[in-house]
C-alpha cells in the first residue's frame, strides 16, 4: 500500500504573494474556490502572511471579509494562514493579549491552522501564538525558519522542532522560504524530526522553487518520512514561487507514495488561473527561471521583488548585484538571523542603505532594534561594534529577554484609537486591522465603502500588453485607471487617478 | 569519497532548438565558449539535432563551418553531436555509404561522441552509423528514446541497452524528449541496465524539463548509478528546455555525489545568455511554465511550438487541445512509436490533419509510410485498417525488412546533382548537405557568400518588445529587417523582406 502524501495548495496565498506581490484581488480567486474545495488537499493555505497588509493597503478588500468568504466557498478543506508569531501579521511586536485576541477573532472567522513561525526562530515569540490557537481548539502548526550558516545544523532545526512541539504543536513545519533547502538536509532534518520527537508527528515542508533544487528536496523529504507537502497549481508557479502541484502529483508515480487529489480539478484550477495571471503583468517578478546565486545572498523569493522596486525608487536599479552582496555580511553582523518577514526586510533595506550611502552610515530604526536584540535572539553573536552604533543612534539599552514582555496591555488604547476612526465599524476585527497597520487602516477605513478594487481587471489590459517586457520597470500604473466595483450588488465604473 | 557525476551541456545545441525554435546564430554562442570550454564539462553538445536543417533553412550558416569553428573555440572538450541514425540529420532514411561518409567528415571536422538514436528504438536503423563513428574511432554512444505505452517496461529499454552495446556501443544514453521519465522508471531503468550490462557500462540520462518532474528523476537515476546527466544553463532552461546546469550542480551538495563544474564559469555563462535570450523572443516557445498534459499527449517539447504555429498556418490557432487529444490515437494506430523527431512530426502532422480535415481522411505521405513499415519497426502492430488505407492511397507494399536495405548506392548521384548547383564547393560537405534538404541546400548555395544572418541581432528589438506578449502569435518578422551582415572582414547592411 502506497503512502498517502498529503498536500497544502499555495494558490490562494503565498503563490500570488512570490509572483505578484500579493495583488491578487479576492474576485478573482472566487471562481476557482469550488474546484479547490473539492480537489482533496489536506489544507488551503488562503490567508495571513502579507495578504492582511495588501488588503487594506491595494485592494480596498477588509481581510476580514475575504477570510470569511473563503470560509463560506471551501466548506470541505481545512483553512490554513501564516501567522507570524508575537508580530501576528504586522511588523512589530504585539503585547500577549492582542495577540490572543486576534489569533480567537480568526478562529471565529473560520480559520483552522495556524503555521505559526518567528523570524529568529526564537521559541520565546510563538509561545503566546500557539498558546492562543490551542485555546481556540484550532491546528497549532509550528514551523522552523529553515537557513544556511556556519551555525544552523540539522540537528539544530529537530532541536527547535522539539520546543515546538513542547508548546503543545500539532504539527511541524520545515519552512524554506528562499529555496535554500537542498535535498540531503531536507532528508537529515525530517528524519531527525521523525527519530527524535517520533514517528507520529506530522511534518509538513514548505519549499519555494527560485533555485531549482526544490522539487528533489521534497521527494527526499517524503522518502524521509515527511506527510504533507507545500506546492501551487502550475499556472501560478515556479520562479520566486512554488513548485508545482501537478507536477509533484505525477512525479510520485510507482514510487510507494502517492497523492489523493483530483487531477481534472488540478487542471481545470491551472486553466482558470493562465488567464488571470496576464491581467496582473504589472506586478509579475521578473525572475521566471531559477536563481542560484540565492545560495549566497539567501534573500527568499517574496523578498526579491521588493529590493528591486526599492532599488528603483532610489534610481540605483543597476546595484542590485552589490546589494545581493551586502546582504550576507549584513546578516552576519546581526548574528545569522534567518531572512523572512521582517528580518529579511530589515537586513535586506540595511543592505540597500549600506550601498548607497556607505556601510552602516545610517542604521535603519528596525536595524538598530534588530542588532539591540528587541526582535528576540538569534543563533550568532551580534556584532557588538555594529551594536554599539546601534545603542548610539537610538539611545536604547540592549534586551536579552522576551521582547513582548517589554510592552504594557494596549488593547484598550487600540480600541479607543481605532473608534475615532471615520468608517471604523467597532468591532474587535477592525481593531486588529487598525493594530496592524495603523496609518493605512485609517485610510482603508474611510474608503471601504467603495468597495474592492481589482488591480487586474484593467480595460486598458491590451495597451499596458504592450508595454516594454521583463526588464521595464514595474509597479503599479501612473495613468488613471477605470476599475468596475461592485458595491451593494450594483456595478459602479471608477476611474482612480494616482494623487 | 562522493562519485562524481558528469554533466553534458546543452546550451549550444537542444535547448536554443527547445527554447527558440533553433533560431541561435553562431555569433551569439561564440563569446560564450572560452568559458563553457573551461567549465569542466564532459561534453559540450554542438551540432545535430535540427541545426544542421536551421543553419541552411534560416540562418545562412554553414553547418560544418560552423562545427569547424566549435572545434577551434573548444579545445578542452568533447564536441557532442544527436544523429539520428539511418535519417543522420536529415528526415529520410540515407543508403548505408552516405551515412558512412556523413559520419566520417563529422569526424573529420571534430566531432568527438555521437550520440545515435531512432525514433522507433528500431536497432537495424543505427546499425550503420554505430559501425561508422566505431570506424572513425570517436565514441558512439547509443541512444534509447524513452516514451510511456501498454507496451514499454522498464526490462524491455533495458533489452534495447543490449542490443545497442552488442553494436559495440561506448555509452547508453536514456533520451528522454518529451519530460516524460519520471522518477520511479529513471530508477528502475537505470538500475536494470548496470545490474543487467555492467556497473562499468556508461549511462547517460537526457530529459527536458517540460513536466516539473524530471529534475527528480535525474537524482534518482544519480542514485541508480548514472554516470553523467544533461542539463542547460539557467538563462536558457526549463520549460520545453531542460534543467538548469547550475541546479544541478547545488542538488547534489552532501548526497554522495558531486559534479566537477566551476560554478564561476557556468555563472560567466549564465550571465551572457541572459543578455542573448531576449533578442530572441520571437521566437521564444510560448511555455515558460510547467504541462503535465504532456502524460496524456506526449508531444515533446521541440515539437509543440511547430505545431502550434502549424495550426496557425491553419488558421486553427484555437484547435491545439483537440491536436493533443488526437496525437495518442495517432501513435496507437501506428504502434506506439516513441514521438521524437521524425516520428513525433508525423503523427503530430497527421492529428493536425485529422482534425481539421477528419480522422485520416487524408494521410500525410510520411504517415502513410510509417503505416507500412518504411521508417522500421514499431514496438507494437499497426491498425491495419489505416494501414490498408495508406498501401491504397500510396501504391505502396507493406515492408518488414530494414528499411535502408531497399535503397541503392546514391553517393554518386547526389554528388553529380550537387556539383551542377550554383555555389556548391564541390567538397562532400556540400554533396552531404545536398543530400540532407537538396531544395534547401540548392537556395543556401546560392546566397551563402552573403554570409550568416543573425535573427537575434535586430534593430528594431526595441519595437519588437512592444509587441503583445506570450500569447500573441510567433514567427519570423513580417517587416522588412535590417541586418549587419560580416562578409570577408566588412560589414554590410543588408535588409530584407520576405518575399
Amino acid at each position: 500500500m502506497p503512502k498517502t502524501i498529503e498536500i497544502t495548495e499555495l494558490i490562494l496565498r503565498d503563490a500570488p504573494q512570490s509572483l505578484m506581490a500579493t495583488r491578487m484581488a479576492m474576485e478573482d480567486m472566487i471562481p476557482a474556490c469550488s474546484d479547490l474545495d473539492q480537489a482533496g488537499y489536506w489544507a488551503l493555505e488562503c490567508w495571513g502572511g502579507a495578504t492582511f497588509d495588501s488588503c487594506i493597503r491595494f485592494l480596498n478588500e477588509d481581510p476580514w471579509e475575504r477570510l470569511r468568504t473563503f470560509r463560506k466557498l471551501l466548506p470541505n478543506t481545512r483553512l490554513m494562514m501564516l501567522l507570524r508569531g508575537q508580530n501576528l501579521v504586522g511588523y512589530r511586536h504585539y503585547e500577549d493579549s492582542v495577540v490572543e485576541r486576534f489569533v480567537e477573532k480568526t478562529a471565529e472567522c473560520g480559520m483552522d491552522v495556524f503555521r505559526v513561525f518567528d523570524a529568529l526562530n526564537d521559541i520565546r515569540n510563538v509561545r503566546s501564538s500557539i498558546a492562543a490557537v490551542r485555546k481556540a481548539g484550532k491546528h497549532a502548526q509550528g514551523a522552523i525558519c529553515y537557513t544556511v550558516s556556519p551555525l544552523h545544523t540539522p540537528a539544530g532545526f529537530v532541536e527547535v522542532a522539539k520546543k515546538l512541539l513542547d508548546l503543545g504543536c500539532d504539527s511541524i513545519c520545515i519552512k524554506d522560504m528562499a529555496a535554500l533547502l537542498k535535498p540531503q538536509p531536507a532528508f537529515e532534518i525530517v528524519k531527525g524530526i521523525k527519530e527524535t520527537c517520533g514517528q507520529d508527528v506530522p511534518v509538513h515542508v514548505h519549499v519555494h522553487a527560485t533555485t531549482g533544487v526544490t522539487m528533489v528536496s521534497l521527494m527526499k523529504a517524503i522518502e524521509a518520512g515527511a506527510d504533507c507537502v507545500d506546492t501551487s497549481i502550475s499556472s501560478l508557479s515556479l520562479g520566486p514561487g512554488h513548485n508545482p502541484t501537478e507536477s509533484l502529483v505525477e512525479m510520485l508515480e510507482g514510487t510507494g507514495f502517492e497523492t489523493r487529489v483530483d487531477r481534472r480539478k488540478l487542471l481545470k484550477v491551472k486553466k482558470y488561473f493562465n488567464t488571470i495571471r496576464p491581467r496582473y503583468r504589472e506586478f509579475l517578478s521578473n525572475i521566471t527561471g531559477v536563481e542560484t546565486e540565492i545560495f549566497e545572498s539567501q534573500i527568499p523569493g517574496g523578498m526579491l521583488s521588493n529590493m528591486e522596486s526599492q532599488l528603483k525608487q532610489q534610481g540605483a536599479a543597476n546595484r542590485i548585484e552589490e546589494v545581493l552582496a551586502e546582504v550576507p555580511r549584513v546578516r552576519k553582523d546581526a548574528g545569522y538571523p534567518p531572512l523572512v518577514t521582517p528580518s529579511s526586510q530589515i537586513c535586506g533595506t540595511q543592505a540597500v542603505f549600506n550601498v548607497i550611502m556607505g556601510r552602516y552610515k545610517v542604521l535603519t530604526g528596525e536595524f538598530a532594534d534588530l542588532m539591540l536584540g528587541y526582535y528576540g535572539e538569534t543563533i550568532g553573536p551580534r556584532n557588538p561594534e555594529v551594536a554599539g552604533m546601534a545603542a548610539k543612534q537610538t539611545g536604547k539599552a540592549p534586551i536579552t529577554g522576551r521582547p513582548a514582555d517589554l510592552l504594557k496591555p494596549e488593547w484598550q488604547d487600540l480600541r479607543t484609537a481605532a473608534m475615532a476612526l471615520k468608517g471604523c465599524n467597532g468591532s474587535d476585527e477592525d481593531v486588529l486591522t487598525y493594530a496592524m497597520f495603523p496609518q493605512v487602516a485609517t485610510k482603508f477605513f474611510a474608503t471601504r465603502e467603495e468597495g474592492p478594487r481589482n488591480l487586474g481587471k484593467d480595460p486598458k489590459a491590451p495597451a499596458a500588453a504592450a508595454a516594454p517586457a521583463a526588464d521595464s520597470g514595474k509597479g503599479p500604473a501612473k495613468a488613471p485607471i477605470t476599475y468596475d466595483v461592485k458595491m451593494n450588488g450594483h456595478t459602479h465604473r471608477v476611474t482612480v487617478s494616482p494623487a
